[in-house]
Protein backbone atom coordinates (compact mmCIF):
# COMPACT_ATOMS: atom_id res chain seq x y z
CA UNK A 1 0.00 0.00 0.00
CA UNK A 2 1.69 3.72 -0.96
CA UNK A 3 0.58 6.25 1.36
CA UNK A 4 -0.58 9.38 -0.42
CA UNK A 5 -2.18 12.66 0.78
CA UNK A 6 -3.21 15.62 -1.67
CA UNK A 7 -2.94 18.66 -1.55
CA UNK A 8 -5.87 20.89 -2.99
CA UNK A 9 -9.44 20.49 -3.81
CA UNK A 10 -9.65 21.91 -7.38
CA UNK A 11 -10.16 19.87 -10.75
CA UNK A 12 -6.94 17.81 -10.58
CA UNK A 13 -6.97 17.23 -7.23
CA UNK A 14 -10.31 15.75 -7.28
CA UNK A 15 -9.88 13.43 -10.74
CA UNK A 16 -6.63 11.93 -8.50
CA UNK A 17 -8.56 11.42 -5.23
CA UNK A 18 -11.28 9.68 -7.37
CA UNK A 19 -8.93 7.65 -9.02
CA UNK A 20 -6.95 6.94 -5.90
CA UNK A 21 -10.14 5.71 -4.66
CA UNK A 22 -10.89 3.08 -6.40
CA UNK A 23 -7.08 1.99 -7.07
CA UNK A 24 -6.63 -1.17 -4.40
CA UNK A 25 -2.45 -0.32 -4.30
CA UNK A 26 -3.15 3.39 -2.97
CA UNK A 27 -3.87 4.86 0.19
CA UNK A 28 -5.24 8.23 0.53
CA UNK A 29 -4.17 9.11 4.17
CA UNK A 30 -5.35 12.71 3.98
CA UNK A 31 -6.77 15.51 1.22
CA UNK A 32 -5.79 18.86 2.61
CA UNK A 33 -8.81 21.47 1.61
CA UNK A 34 -9.64 25.00 2.90
CA UNK A 35 -12.94 24.59 2.03
CA UNK A 36 -14.17 20.45 2.95
CA UNK A 37 -17.24 20.63 1.09
CA UNK A 38 -15.33 20.85 -2.37
CA UNK A 39 -14.38 17.67 -1.81
CA UNK A 40 -16.69 15.85 0.81
CA UNK A 41 -18.19 13.97 -2.26
CA UNK A 42 -15.02 12.12 -2.77
CA UNK A 43 -13.73 11.52 0.50
CA UNK A 44 -14.76 10.93 4.54
CA UNK A 45 -14.69 14.34 6.08
CA UNK A 46 -12.06 12.96 9.14
CA UNK A 47 -9.64 12.59 6.02
CA UNK A 48 -9.92 16.28 5.31
CA UNK A 49 -8.00 18.59 7.05
CA UNK A 50 -7.57 22.36 6.74
CA UNK A 51 -4.04 22.83 8.60
CA UNK A 52 -0.94 22.03 7.33
CA UNK A 53 0.11 20.82 10.76
CA UNK A 54 -2.19 18.46 10.91
CA UNK A 55 -0.55 16.41 8.00
CA UNK A 56 0.36 12.74 8.85
CA UNK A 57 2.99 10.85 7.60
CA UNK A 58 2.85 9.44 4.07
CA UNK A 59 4.90 8.18 1.43
CA UNK A 60 3.83 10.84 -1.01
CA UNK A 61 2.41 14.49 -1.24
CA UNK A 62 0.72 15.70 -4.32
CA UNK A 63 0.51 19.23 -4.54
CA UNK A 64 -2.60 19.89 -6.78
CA UNK A 65 -3.04 23.46 -6.73
CA UNK A 66 -2.41 26.68 -8.70
CA UNK A 67 0.83 27.44 -10.01
CA UNK A 68 1.11 30.33 -8.04
CA UNK A 69 0.61 28.81 -5.08
CA UNK A 70 3.14 26.07 -5.62
CA UNK A 71 6.29 27.82 -3.65
CA UNK A 72 4.61 29.09 -1.15
CA UNK A 73 2.21 25.76 -0.03
CA UNK A 74 5.53 23.85 -0.36
CA UNK A 75 7.42 26.31 2.15
CA UNK A 76 4.52 26.01 4.61
CA UNK A 77 4.88 22.33 4.99
CA UNK A 78 5.90 21.47 8.44
CA UNK A 79 7.59 18.31 7.57
CA UNK A 80 11.15 17.68 5.53
CA UNK A 81 12.61 14.75 3.74
CA UNK A 82 9.09 13.64 2.26
CA UNK A 83 8.60 13.01 -1.00
CA UNK A 84 6.40 16.33 -2.07
CA UNK A 85 5.19 16.35 -5.96
CA UNK A 86 3.38 19.24 -7.76
CA UNK A 87 1.25 18.44 -10.50
CA UNK A 88 1.84 21.52 -13.01
CA UNK A 89 3.00 21.29 -16.63
CA UNK A 90 4.58 24.76 -16.18
CA UNK A 91 6.28 25.21 -12.71
CA UNK A 92 9.97 23.80 -12.71
CA UNK A 93 10.75 21.29 -9.69
CA UNK A 94 13.53 23.53 -8.19
CA UNK A 95 10.28 26.08 -7.28
CA UNK A 96 9.41 23.49 -4.70
CA UNK A 97 11.32 23.79 -1.32
CA UNK A 98 14.35 22.16 -0.69
CA UNK A 99 13.41 20.89 2.51
CA UNK A 100 11.75 17.88 1.52
CA UNK A 101 12.50 15.92 -2.00
CA UNK A 102 11.07 17.64 -4.83
CA UNK A 103 9.19 15.91 -7.67
CA UNK A 104 6.71 16.38 -10.54
CA UNK A 105 3.43 14.73 -11.24
CA UNK A 106 1.82 15.90 -14.56
CA UNK A 107 -0.84 14.48 -15.81
CA UNK A 108 -1.25 16.02 -19.11
CA UNK A 109 -5.00 15.66 -19.80
CA UNK A 110 -7.70 18.22 -20.24
CA UNK A 111 -9.66 18.44 -17.01
CA UNK A 112 -13.46 20.01 -16.98
CA UNK A 113 -15.57 19.64 -13.42
CA UNK A 114 -18.59 18.06 -16.20
CA UNK A 115 -16.81 15.34 -17.44
CA UNK A 116 -15.07 12.30 -15.75
CA UNK A 117 -11.54 11.77 -16.77
CA UNK A 118 -10.44 8.08 -16.90
CA UNK A 119 -6.59 8.28 -16.33
CA UNK A 120 -6.27 4.92 -18.31
CA UNK A 121 -3.59 4.99 -20.75
CA UNK A 122 -3.22 9.06 -20.23
CA UNK A 123 0.24 10.83 -20.00
CA UNK A 124 1.75 11.40 -16.75
CA UNK A 125 4.90 12.96 -17.37
CA UNK A 126 7.37 12.15 -13.43
CA UNK A 127 10.58 14.40 -12.93
CA UNK A 128 12.49 13.68 -9.25
CA UNK A 129 15.57 14.22 -7.96
CA UNK A 130 16.37 10.80 -7.46
CA UNK A 131 16.13 7.14 -9.41
CA UNK A 132 14.19 5.53 -5.83
CA UNK A 133 11.36 8.19 -5.60
CA UNK A 134 10.95 8.05 -9.60
CA UNK A 135 10.18 4.50 -9.30
CA UNK A 136 7.67 5.33 -6.37
CA UNK A 137 6.25 7.96 -8.75
CA UNK A 138 6.00 5.43 -11.05
CA UNK A 139 4.19 3.01 -9.38
CA UNK A 140 1.66 5.26 -8.07
CA UNK A 141 1.04 6.44 -11.99
CA UNK A 142 1.19 3.08 -12.97
CA UNK A 143 -1.81 2.19 -10.48
CA UNK A 144 -4.38 4.30 -12.20
CA UNK A 145 -3.59 3.06 -15.55
CA UNK A 146 -1.10 6.31 -16.70
CA UNK A 147 1.60 6.18 -18.72
CA UNK A 148 4.51 6.94 -17.40
CA UNK A 149 6.82 9.24 -19.31
CA UNK A 150 9.98 10.73 -17.88
CA UNK A 151 10.20 14.62 -18.71
CA UNK A 152 12.73 17.00 -17.02
CA UNK A 153 11.31 20.82 -16.06
CA UNK A 154 12.65 22.12 -19.47
CA UNK A 155 11.21 19.43 -21.31
CA UNK A 156 7.86 19.96 -19.27
CA UNK A 157 7.21 23.41 -20.29
CA UNK A 158 7.79 22.53 -23.96
CA UNK A 159 4.99 19.70 -23.57
CA UNK A 160 2.45 22.40 -21.85
CA UNK A 161 3.25 24.83 -24.79
CA UNK A 162 2.38 21.73 -27.33
CA UNK A 163 -0.38 21.60 -25.21
CA UNK A 164 -1.63 24.55 -25.62
CA UNK A 165 -1.33 24.44 -29.13
CA UNK A 166 -3.46 20.92 -29.69
CA UNK A 167 -5.87 21.50 -26.75
CA UNK A 168 -6.22 25.58 -26.49
CA UNK A 169 -6.24 26.41 -29.56
CA UNK A 170 -7.42 23.66 -31.27
CA UNK A 171 -10.63 24.22 -29.44
CA UNK A 172 -10.99 28.10 -30.39
CA UNK A 173 -10.91 26.82 -33.78
CA UNK A 174 -13.68 24.76 -33.04
CA UNK A 175 -15.25 27.69 -31.04
CA UNK A 176 -15.24 29.78 -34.73
CA UNK A 177 -16.33 26.91 -36.69
CA UNK A 178 -18.99 26.80 -34.71
CA UNK A 179 -19.26 30.83 -34.78
CA UNK A 180 -19.68 30.89 -38.34
CA UNK A 181 -22.43 28.15 -38.49
CA UNK A 182 -24.35 29.97 -36.34
CA UNK A 183 -24.14 32.96 -38.44
CA UNK A 184 -25.31 31.02 -41.74
CA UNK A 185 -27.96 28.81 -39.31
CA UNK A 186 -26.33 25.86 -39.67
CA UNK A 187 -25.83 23.68 -37.12
CA UNK A 188 -22.52 22.55 -35.34
CA UNK A 189 -23.44 18.93 -35.42
CA UNK A 190 -22.34 19.11 -38.84
CA UNK A 191 -18.99 19.73 -37.95
CA UNK A 192 -18.50 16.64 -35.45
CA UNK A 193 -17.62 13.47 -37.76
CA UNK A 194 -15.10 15.96 -39.28
CA UNK A 195 -13.59 16.68 -36.02
CA UNK A 196 -13.18 13.36 -34.60
CA UNK A 197 -11.65 12.19 -37.71
CA UNK A 198 -9.28 14.90 -38.05
CA UNK A 199 -8.43 14.05 -34.68
CA UNK A 200 -8.14 9.70 -35.32
CA UNK A 201 -6.34 10.81 -38.59
CA UNK A 202 -3.32 11.87 -36.51
CA UNK A 203 -3.60 8.70 -34.37
CA UNK A 204 -2.24 6.58 -37.58
CA UNK A 205 -0.45 9.41 -40.13
CA UNK A 206 1.97 12.02 -38.44
CA UNK A 207 0.36 15.83 -38.63
CA UNK A 208 2.38 16.51 -41.84
CA UNK A 209 1.04 14.10 -43.95
CA UNK A 210 -2.55 14.50 -42.67
CA UNK A 211 -2.63 18.02 -43.99
CA UNK A 212 -4.77 19.13 -46.93
CA UNK A 213 -7.33 22.03 -47.89
CA UNK A 214 -6.26 24.89 -50.01
CA UNK A 215 -3.68 26.20 -48.30
CA UNK A 216 -1.84 23.24 -48.71
CA UNK A 217 -2.42 22.76 -51.84
CA UNK A 218 -1.75 26.55 -52.70
CA UNK A 219 -5.27 26.75 -54.33
CA UNK A 220 -5.19 30.62 -54.38
CA UNK A 221 -8.90 30.81 -55.70
CA UNK A 222 -10.60 29.11 -52.68
CA UNK A 223 -8.56 31.05 -50.23
CA UNK A 224 -9.49 34.45 -51.63
CA UNK A 225 -13.25 33.16 -51.72
CA UNK A 226 -12.88 32.43 -47.81
CA UNK A 227 -11.45 35.40 -46.88
CA UNK A 228 -13.81 37.73 -48.69
CA UNK A 229 -16.58 35.61 -46.78
CA UNK A 230 -14.54 36.24 -43.21
CA UNK A 231 -15.73 39.95 -42.22
CA UNK A 232 -14.93 39.22 -38.81
CA UNK A 233 -11.37 40.74 -38.42
CA UNK A 234 -9.84 38.80 -36.05
CA UNK A 235 -11.32 35.43 -37.90
CA UNK A 236 -9.55 37.15 -41.15
CA UNK A 237 -6.66 38.05 -40.15
CA UNK A 238 -6.32 34.04 -38.48
CA UNK A 239 -7.27 32.80 -41.93
CA UNK A 240 -4.60 34.55 -42.84
CA UNK A 241 -1.95 33.82 -40.57
CA UNK A 242 -2.96 30.47 -40.20
CA UNK A 243 -2.66 30.05 -44.00
CA UNK A 244 0.92 31.43 -45.01
CA UNK A 245 1.95 28.95 -41.71
CA UNK A 246 0.95 26.18 -43.37
CA UNK A 247 2.75 26.90 -46.51
CA UNK A 248 5.85 27.98 -44.74
CA UNK A 249 6.09 24.65 -43.50
CA UNK A 250 8.02 22.21 -44.87
CA UNK B 1 -32.23 0.30 -57.94
CA UNK B 2 -30.90 3.82 -58.47
CA UNK B 3 -28.28 3.96 -61.62
CA UNK B 4 -25.19 6.20 -60.71
CA UNK B 5 -22.20 7.12 -62.63
CA UNK B 6 -19.49 8.75 -61.25
CA UNK B 7 -17.11 11.26 -63.61
CA UNK B 8 -13.67 11.94 -61.59
CA UNK B 9 -10.68 9.49 -60.07
CA UNK B 10 -9.69 10.30 -57.21
CA UNK B 11 -9.88 10.46 -53.72
CA UNK B 12 -13.72 11.26 -53.29
CA UNK B 13 -14.62 9.83 -56.53
CA UNK B 14 -12.66 6.40 -54.96
CA UNK B 15 -14.46 6.98 -51.89
CA UNK B 16 -17.60 7.07 -53.25
CA UNK B 17 -17.06 4.09 -55.84
CA UNK B 18 -15.78 2.10 -52.72
CA UNK B 19 -19.24 2.70 -50.68
CA UNK B 20 -21.79 2.23 -53.75
CA UNK B 21 -20.15 -0.85 -54.98
CA UNK B 22 -20.96 -2.32 -51.58
CA UNK B 23 -24.89 -0.55 -51.52
CA UNK B 24 -27.19 -3.34 -52.71
CA UNK B 25 -29.82 -0.50 -53.68
CA UNK B 26 -27.03 1.40 -55.99
CA UNK B 27 -25.68 0.51 -59.81
CA UNK B 28 -22.88 2.13 -60.70
CA UNK B 29 -23.51 2.31 -64.82
CA UNK B 30 -20.03 3.62 -65.46
CA UNK B 31 -17.10 5.60 -64.34
CA UNK B 32 -15.14 8.28 -66.59
CA UNK B 33 -11.99 8.15 -65.63
CA UNK B 34 -9.17 9.53 -67.87
CA UNK B 35 -6.84 7.38 -66.04
CA UNK B 36 -8.17 3.68 -65.97
CA UNK B 37 -5.62 2.53 -62.94
CA UNK B 38 -6.93 4.94 -61.00
CA UNK B 39 -10.10 2.82 -60.43
CA UNK B 40 -9.26 -0.60 -61.77
CA UNK B 41 -8.42 -1.88 -58.51
CA UNK B 42 -12.21 -0.33 -58.02
CA UNK B 43 -14.34 -1.52 -60.93
CA UNK B 44 -14.26 -3.83 -63.50
CA UNK B 45 -12.77 -2.37 -66.99
CA UNK B 46 -15.67 -2.28 -69.08
CA UNK B 47 -17.26 0.02 -66.72
CA UNK B 48 -14.57 2.69 -66.87
CA UNK B 49 -15.00 5.27 -69.76
CA UNK B 50 -12.55 8.40 -71.10
CA UNK B 51 -14.71 9.48 -73.38
CA UNK B 52 -18.07 11.59 -72.56
CA UNK B 53 -19.83 9.95 -75.64
CA UNK B 54 -19.74 6.99 -73.92
CA UNK B 55 -21.41 7.57 -71.27
CA UNK B 56 -24.94 5.73 -70.81
CA UNK B 57 -28.26 6.40 -69.31
CA UNK B 58 -28.03 7.04 -65.43
CA UNK B 59 -30.53 8.80 -62.72
CA UNK B 60 -27.60 10.74 -61.12
CA UNK B 61 -24.10 11.64 -62.58
CA UNK B 62 -21.68 12.72 -59.74
CA UNK B 63 -18.77 14.74 -60.56
CA UNK B 64 -16.04 14.31 -58.47
CA UNK B 65 -13.39 16.32 -59.88
CA UNK B 66 -11.56 19.32 -58.83
CA UNK B 67 -13.33 22.49 -58.59
CA UNK B 68 -11.58 24.59 -61.36
CA UNK B 69 -13.11 21.65 -63.80
CA UNK B 70 -16.68 21.64 -62.49
CA UNK B 71 -18.26 24.09 -64.94
CA UNK B 72 -16.30 23.27 -68.06
CA UNK B 73 -17.05 19.55 -67.34
CA UNK B 74 -20.53 19.94 -67.17
CA UNK B 75 -20.37 21.72 -70.00
CA UNK B 76 -18.96 18.80 -72.11
CA UNK B 77 -21.21 16.30 -71.28
CA UNK B 78 -23.03 15.16 -74.23
CA UNK B 79 -26.85 14.47 -72.90
CA UNK B 80 -29.60 16.93 -71.25
CA UNK B 81 -32.44 16.89 -68.68
CA UNK B 82 -30.04 14.61 -66.48
CA UNK B 83 -29.38 15.06 -63.16
CA UNK B 84 -25.90 15.80 -62.54
CA UNK B 85 -24.37 17.06 -59.25
CA UNK B 86 -20.74 18.34 -58.05
CA UNK B 87 -19.75 17.39 -54.73
CA UNK B 88 -17.62 20.45 -53.97
CA UNK B 89 -17.52 22.63 -50.75
CA UNK B 90 -16.44 26.30 -52.79
CA UNK B 91 -18.91 25.90 -56.12
CA UNK B 92 -21.87 26.97 -56.32
CA UNK B 93 -24.71 24.92 -57.72
CA UNK B 94 -25.54 27.49 -60.53
CA UNK B 95 -21.41 26.98 -62.21
CA UNK B 96 -23.30 23.47 -63.06
CA UNK B 97 -23.95 23.98 -66.92
CA UNK B 98 -28.17 24.69 -67.16
CA UNK B 99 -28.63 22.06 -69.93
CA UNK B 100 -29.03 19.15 -67.10
CA UNK B 101 -30.41 19.25 -63.83
CA UNK B 102 -27.88 20.74 -61.48
CA UNK B 103 -27.69 19.08 -57.77
CA UNK B 104 -24.97 19.36 -55.20
CA UNK B 105 -23.73 16.21 -53.11
CA UNK B 106 -20.94 17.60 -50.73
CA UNK B 107 -19.64 14.63 -48.54
CA UNK B 108 -18.10 16.77 -45.06
CA UNK B 109 -15.41 14.56 -44.41
CA UNK B 110 -11.52 14.45 -44.87
CA UNK B 111 -10.19 12.03 -47.37
CA UNK B 112 -7.12 10.36 -47.45
CA UNK B 113 -5.86 7.77 -50.20
CA UNK B 114 -3.76 6.29 -47.21
CA UNK B 115 -7.17 5.92 -44.68
CA UNK B 116 -10.09 4.21 -45.19
CA UNK B 117 -13.52 6.13 -45.01
CA UNK B 118 -16.60 4.89 -43.69
CA UNK B 119 -19.50 7.07 -44.73
CA UNK B 120 -21.71 5.81 -42.00
CA UNK B 121 -23.05 9.09 -40.07
CA UNK B 122 -21.02 11.35 -42.27
CA UNK B 123 -22.74 14.74 -43.27
CA UNK B 124 -24.03 14.88 -46.66
CA UNK B 125 -24.66 18.41 -47.63
CA UNK B 126 -27.41 18.51 -50.52
CA UNK B 127 -28.72 21.00 -53.00
CA UNK B 128 -31.25 20.74 -56.00
CA UNK B 129 -33.43 22.63 -57.69
CA UNK B 130 -36.65 20.74 -57.04
CA UNK B 131 -38.22 18.35 -54.59
CA UNK B 132 -37.78 14.97 -56.73
CA UNK B 133 -34.42 15.27 -57.42
CA UNK B 134 -33.56 16.28 -53.84
CA UNK B 135 -35.53 13.11 -52.63
CA UNK B 136 -33.48 10.83 -55.09
CA UNK B 137 -30.33 12.33 -53.26
CA UNK B 138 -31.10 12.15 -50.54
CA UNK B 139 -32.49 8.19 -51.10
CA UNK B 140 -28.47 7.69 -52.23
CA UNK B 141 -27.36 9.35 -49.55
CA UNK B 142 -28.71 7.07 -46.93
CA UNK B 143 -27.79 4.09 -48.99
CA UNK B 144 -24.16 4.80 -47.82
CA UNK B 145 -25.77 5.75 -44.73
CA UNK B 146 -24.52 8.71 -44.84
CA UNK B 147 -26.83 11.96 -42.88
CA UNK B 148 -28.20 14.28 -44.68
CA UNK B 149 -28.19 18.12 -44.81
CA UNK B 150 -30.30 20.55 -46.80
CA UNK B 151 -27.57 23.43 -47.51
CA UNK B 152 -27.71 25.96 -50.02
CA UNK B 153 -25.06 27.26 -51.74
CA UNK B 154 -24.33 30.54 -49.92
CA UNK B 155 -24.80 28.05 -46.22
CA UNK B 156 -21.96 25.60 -48.07
CA UNK B 157 -19.27 27.96 -48.75
CA UNK B 158 -19.68 28.94 -44.69
CA UNK B 159 -19.80 25.12 -44.02
CA UNK B 160 -16.32 24.79 -46.41
CA UNK B 161 -14.86 27.90 -44.30
CA UNK B 162 -15.73 26.04 -40.76
CA UNK B 163 -13.90 23.00 -42.36
CA UNK B 164 -10.85 24.74 -42.99
CA UNK B 165 -10.77 26.08 -39.75
CA UNK B 166 -11.71 22.79 -37.81
CA UNK B 167 -9.97 20.02 -40.31
CA UNK B 168 -6.24 21.85 -41.98
CA UNK B 169 -6.33 24.30 -39.08
CA UNK B 170 -6.83 22.36 -36.44
CA UNK B 171 -4.29 19.89 -38.03
CA UNK B 172 -1.38 22.17 -38.09
CA UNK B 173 -1.74 23.09 -34.99
CA UNK B 174 -1.18 19.51 -34.44
CA UNK B 175 1.92 20.05 -37.07
CA UNK B 176 3.12 22.72 -34.31
CA UNK B 177 2.44 20.26 -31.18
CA UNK B 178 4.74 17.98 -33.16
CA UNK B 179 7.63 20.34 -34.10
CA UNK B 180 7.37 21.29 -30.58
CA UNK B 181 8.35 18.20 -29.21
CA UNK B 182 10.57 17.31 -31.71
CA UNK B 183 12.76 20.37 -30.82
CA UNK B 184 13.12 19.30 -27.45
CA UNK B 185 13.26 15.57 -27.78
CA UNK B 186 9.42 14.29 -26.51
CA UNK B 187 7.56 11.57 -28.24
CA UNK B 188 4.52 12.96 -30.40
CA UNK B 189 2.91 10.05 -28.62
CA UNK B 190 2.40 11.96 -25.24
CA UNK B 191 -0.21 14.74 -27.10
CA UNK B 192 -2.67 11.55 -28.61
CA UNK B 193 -4.35 11.14 -25.64
CA UNK B 194 -5.08 15.22 -25.38
CA UNK B 195 -5.65 15.97 -28.88
CA UNK B 196 -8.34 13.15 -28.80
CA UNK B 197 -10.29 14.57 -25.70
CA UNK B 198 -9.71 17.64 -27.00
CA UNK B 199 -12.49 16.40 -29.84
CA UNK B 200 -14.37 14.11 -27.86
CA UNK B 201 -15.23 17.25 -24.98
CA UNK B 202 -17.31 19.16 -28.11
CA UNK B 203 -18.85 15.71 -29.12
CA UNK B 204 -21.06 16.85 -25.60
CA UNK B 205 -19.72 20.08 -24.46
CA UNK B 206 -20.14 23.14 -26.62
CA UNK B 207 -16.53 24.67 -27.80
CA UNK B 208 -17.12 27.59 -25.51
CA UNK B 209 -18.32 25.63 -22.46
CA UNK B 210 -15.02 23.42 -22.96
CA UNK B 211 -12.55 26.04 -23.48
CA UNK B 212 -9.62 26.36 -20.92
CA UNK B 213 -6.06 27.40 -20.36
CA UNK B 214 -3.82 30.54 -19.92
CA UNK B 215 -5.54 32.42 -22.56
CA UNK B 216 -9.14 31.92 -21.08
CA UNK B 217 -7.98 32.32 -17.81
CA UNK B 218 -5.70 35.62 -18.70
CA UNK B 219 -3.25 33.95 -16.78
CA UNK B 220 -0.62 36.55 -17.65
CA UNK B 221 2.55 35.41 -16.42
CA UNK B 222 2.70 31.77 -17.87
CA UNK B 223 1.06 33.72 -21.43
CA UNK B 224 4.61 35.24 -21.02
CA UNK B 225 6.67 32.15 -20.16
CA UNK B 226 5.63 30.38 -23.39
CA UNK B 227 5.97 33.31 -25.45
CA UNK B 228 9.78 33.99 -24.29
CA UNK B 229 10.23 29.82 -25.00
CA UNK B 230 8.76 30.26 -28.55
CA UNK B 231 11.89 31.39 -30.74
CA UNK B 232 9.82 30.43 -34.02
CA UNK B 233 8.37 33.70 -35.13
CA UNK B 234 5.78 31.92 -37.09
CA UNK B 235 4.94 30.33 -33.42
CA UNK B 236 5.30 33.18 -31.75
CA UNK B 237 2.86 35.26 -33.67
CA UNK B 238 0.24 32.55 -34.22
CA UNK B 239 0.42 32.13 -30.53
CA UNK B 240 -0.02 35.89 -29.89
CA UNK B 241 -3.36 35.87 -32.15
CA UNK B 242 -4.67 32.91 -30.84
CA UNK B 243 -4.34 34.05 -27.40
CA UNK B 244 -5.70 37.87 -28.36
CA UNK B 245 -8.62 35.91 -30.27
CA UNK B 246 -9.62 33.59 -26.92
CA UNK B 247 -9.92 36.54 -24.96
CA UNK B 248 -11.72 38.64 -27.46
CA UNK B 249 -14.64 35.93 -27.66
CA UNK B 250 -17.51 35.92 -25.19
Amino acid sequence: MIKVSIIGSGNVAQHLIAAFEESDDIEIVQVFARDKNSVGTLIEKERIVSDFNLLEDADLYILAISDKAIASVSKHLSFKNKLVAHTSGSIAINDLDAKNRKAVFYPLQTFSKHKAIDFNGIPICLESENAEDFQLLERVAKTIKGKVFAINSEQRKAVHVSAVFVNNFVNHMYEIGNDICDEYQIPFEILKPLIRETAEKVMVLSPSEAQTGPAKRKDATTIEAHLKMLQNPVQHQLYQLLTQSIQAHE
